[in-house]
């Protein structure tokens, strides 16, 4: 499914799904239709106001008559970006990248399994977002695509653990049968193991020698922070038990979405302002531009659930309120929502005022599509 | 149980276990009584015929009523070395490092879980090879005390995992009921997963600013090397395979020990020497030395169980033999499998020849025990 979106300085084509949330069960297959657009990252007051008023997700004007390309225009004198060609051109990318960096050798069975699930697909924004960073910081792909293939590793172990009989007891994931079906279940939690190990090992043995080593430990620093004990480990963790507690609060809810979802965006982008060279203080910021889209992508995901249809969303509608879990709308209602999801994209976006626009344009397409999707 | 050991030199009083097999149920906690020895870690030749003579790993002449401290003999000017001093001061400071590691803070369950079976005990031998190959050449203990947790880290993650029903389903490990008992099946797999990712944290963030970064980012790509699908993970899927299959060879056999004991050993000895400024060279001869012992472990627990009867072995003896399990004994029977032994501990010190006497002393015990130990 796609839809065209006015992002209030043009319109983009968008497709359907761009974040999959971490425990579902069916997951379409990427689909990038046309998402070219002028770019415009700054957030001027008429256009605040204009979010402000509309205070929804839905901030859309949908024509899918327009022509998508409208940054062909005369009228229009700013730089465009192709958003549907940068993806389908890093997906690539990074795609040839991890599946050279885990060859089927032997034990077979071990790098079949980490393969199985490693190459099963899935949209890459996690190692976009480490090579745009590092890309936006002066840096080039090389010194960062270790690192984007490492943090898609960690992305697809969390995934493989999640699915496991004693976690989620899921059978589908990526439109595929999960690991722990296709290899048995102690394969499965091998394989994750091993994915966890080799993300650090890949970083270590594969960064190019032009990134410093200070910097390649810095990152390591970083990506295992993300995922222990402070990171997805402990999202998990009060995700699982949270299941069975009607009480979890506004605190804890966000808790889970920032270790779950948020830490490892926040992990990608870092690591490559890091890699790439970033100043302290642009490592910052763009941390701090990580961590709101990665709470906006949840926080629209659950506008969107009780304020759209099914056939909207192309998925069952309302089903967090079926199953009484805790979401935004229902602790904040929803216009407090939306005005926490305006506020999040508003961050997010100021935080990248001051690069390079042509470079900052993935990040800002990014966070544009996050918060004005529509499914 | 612990008992005396003639070594060619001089007495030693060993504790009885010193390292436990990964898989074993029931693991005494450590014992180390009387052991101080001159230091001898050259291989005569005159030494060398007695062990082929003998050949085997009972190489020893009991004599409990012999004072152990021969060392202050006046007769005996080589310098001596206290292993159980050694070994307890290490533990001790290996032990506070750990607890100071992993503080008990939110999500309690899954810290708590982490604290559980890292700081149940254990002999830290691991910790104390890396400690040791770093003073070796020429490091102080700070250089590498977070490697030394690390390896520990990763050593009670793979415990945990393997202990899991998915695996090997034990329910006590070091005397303690296993973690997934304690807490559940679902903490144990993350509490594994926060432990492996913390160890690679910990060397980042906890290196004291003295070791170059270019050694730290070395340390980390052998460390991840050991657990992956060339490592742990590796010995442990093939290990989980063979238990079904009765055609299992001497290649496929050593691949096991290699990857599930001799792997992790080997780490230990090669991040204490790297992080220690040892040269290639050296860290080279340290990784031969940890490989001789790693396997020579295996090669001697093999043949003391169809040698010793289960009162010398305070275990059942012969259940390897029970269990049709594939050992050395059985492959290449007992003469061959203590000719082999016998060259692993050769190869093993000759490694060690060369550098201080002192400081090469605590692996020169370790290899010691190893091949002499009575159970």
């Amino acid at each position: 499914m796609s839809c065209s979106v006015y992002l209030g300085c043009c319109w983009v084509h968008t497709s359907s799904t761009f974040f999959t949330r971490s425990r579902s069960k069916s997951l379409t297959p990427p689909s990038f239709k046309t998402l070219s657009f002028p770019i415009d990252y700054s957030i001027p007051p008429r256009r605040r106001r204009r979010i402000s008023s509309t205070a929804s997700a839905v901030l859309t004007r949908e024509d899918k008559e327009k022509p998508s390309s409208l940054h062909h225009e005369e009228s229009d004198p700013k730089p465009t970006f192709d958003f549907k060609a940068y993806m389908v051109q890093k997906a690539n990318s990074v795609n040839q990248a991890l599946d050279a960096s885990v060859p089927l050798k032997e034990p077979a069975k071990i790098h079949d399994s980490m393969r199985y699930s490693l190459l099963a697909g899935g949209k890459r924004v996690r190692p976009m977002l480490c090579l745009a960073a590092c890309d936006l910081v002066g840096g080039n792909e090389s010194m960062a695509m270790p690192a984007a293939c490492a943090v898609e590793m960690i992305h697809t172990m969390s995934l493989i653990h999640d699915d496991l009989p004693c976690m989620d007891n899921d059978d589908l994931r990526r439109g595929k049968t999960t690991n722990h079906i296709v290899y048995g279940e102690s394969v499965a939690v091998l394989a994750g193991d091993a994915l966890l190990a080799f993300a650090f090992e890949h970083i270590a043995v594969a960064t190019p020698a032009d990134v410093h080593p200070s910097r390649i430990v810095r990152a390591i620093g970083e990506l295992a922070n993300v995922i222990g004990g402070e990171g997805l480990v402990a999202g998990q963790v009060l995700d699982i038990s949270s299941e069975r507690n009607s009480e979890v609060g506004l605190k804890e809810l966000e808790f889970i979405h920032v270790h779950k979802t948020a830490k490892l965006l926040e992990g990608s982008v870092v690591l490559g302002a890091i890699l790439g060279g970033g100043s302290d203080g642009e490592v910052e910021r763009l941390r701090r531009y990580a961590r709101d889209i990665g709470l906006l992508f949840q926080v629209v995901d659950d506008i969107l659930d009780v304020t759209k249809s099914s056939q909207e969303l192309g998925k069952t509608a309302g089903k967090d309120l079926v199953a009484d879990k805790v979401t935004y709308p229902k602790l904040m209602g929803v216009e407090k929502s939306r005005e926490f999801a305006e506020k999040l994209i508003e961050e997010a976006k100021e935080q990248l005022v001051g690069f390079d626009p042509v470079k900052a344009a993935p990040l800002i397409a990014l966070a544009n599509y996050i918060a004005y999707r529509q499914n």
